[in-house]
């Protein structure tokens, strides 16, 4: 079984954050790895013509709920912050930035950062006491630039539309609500 | 233990099908009763503003994957239909004259009509030919008509944008996926 299960996320995406609390359980139980890709989401949805869930008011209602019961569920903190939606492209450049090995827990120490604990992920200051000050120095080299563009390319050639979008292989899942998915597609592989 | 699953769904959503091969059991289980309740999505849609969700193309792609996926892990039969979206007007009213202790066997086989064979529920003749003469001519009444616009609006104004739409009380989910939590809200209730 050569099966990787491959993770596109963006922090502004509150079922992504759900998702990543629970990815690497889901890659250790059955003994595959994980790669964590951060993609910038609002590039995916200019690019496909898709909106944000909650531009819906209806929707949007009852997202708020759904969320809590999920965090509830997976009994991780949840707090929707005060500035929805936040521009991360400094925030997923940092974490572009950084050395796989390192985005894991980067990743996740940001999500609380913003869905737990309100912090202005928009500030460069604020990141750096978060994840360190080099891969926010390291964000606005062309180069690290340049990754997550091509990431954020490459979810979309590959059919992505929104987030968190998970591909083992060529199958993609879209969403938090897919990991059984994920998991019956690891099995398969 | 006084809860009741509230199951509102339209024949032409693909998701409704798959949860509605899925709903009575899930009531059976927890000793609860389901009340079907037909309402009309296309209502839904104009009342909030919303569009179908395969009219992004790159969800639509992904949306067939996930519905042959939803559908293997059911074992129930699924294929997309010929004609899509289909004019449910006449259907929905038709399953709306029934008495509610008709409708869910009516309601599987119009399911099963257009999401496994492909048949034109357009058509009265077809309607007929499935859940019997009655309640196609019953269809057109003020009564009847006046009955399913009822039921949209109800729907509507306790917070439904698409279908299938479960209440649980007070309690609102939206779509197959999330049956676990009808589940941990029956049982909390």
């Amino acid at each position: 079984m050569n099966a990787t299960i491959e993770f596109f996320f963006d922090i502004s995406s509150p079922y992504s954050y759900l998702a990543a609390t629970q990815i690497d359980g889901v890659g250790a139980r059955l003994g595959v790895p994980v790669t964590w890709r951060p993609f910038l989401l609002g590039g995916v949805f200019k690019a496909v013509g898709n909106q944000p869930p909650a531009t819906l008011p209806a929707r949007g209602r009852y997202m708020l709920a759904d969320l809590h019961r999920w965090a509830a569920a997976y009994e991780v903190p949840f707090s929707f912050p005060s500035t929805f939606p936040m521009n991360t492209l400094l925030a997923m450049r940092a974490l572009t930035a950084l050395e796989p090995a390192q985005r894991p827990d980067a990743t996740l120490a940001l999500y609380r950062a913003y869905w737990g604990d309100d912090r202005d992920l928009t500030r460069p200051e604020v990141l750096a006491d978060i994840i360190g000050e080099m891969p926010v120095a390291r964000a606005v080299t062309p180069e690290v630039k340049g990754a997550l563009r091509a990431t954020t390319e490459e979810a979309v050639a590959r059919g992505a539309f929104g987030a968190p979008t998970i591909f083992v292989g060529d199958k993609m899942f879209f969403g938090n609500d897919r990991l059984h998915f994920v998991v019956a597609a690891v099995r398969g592989a």
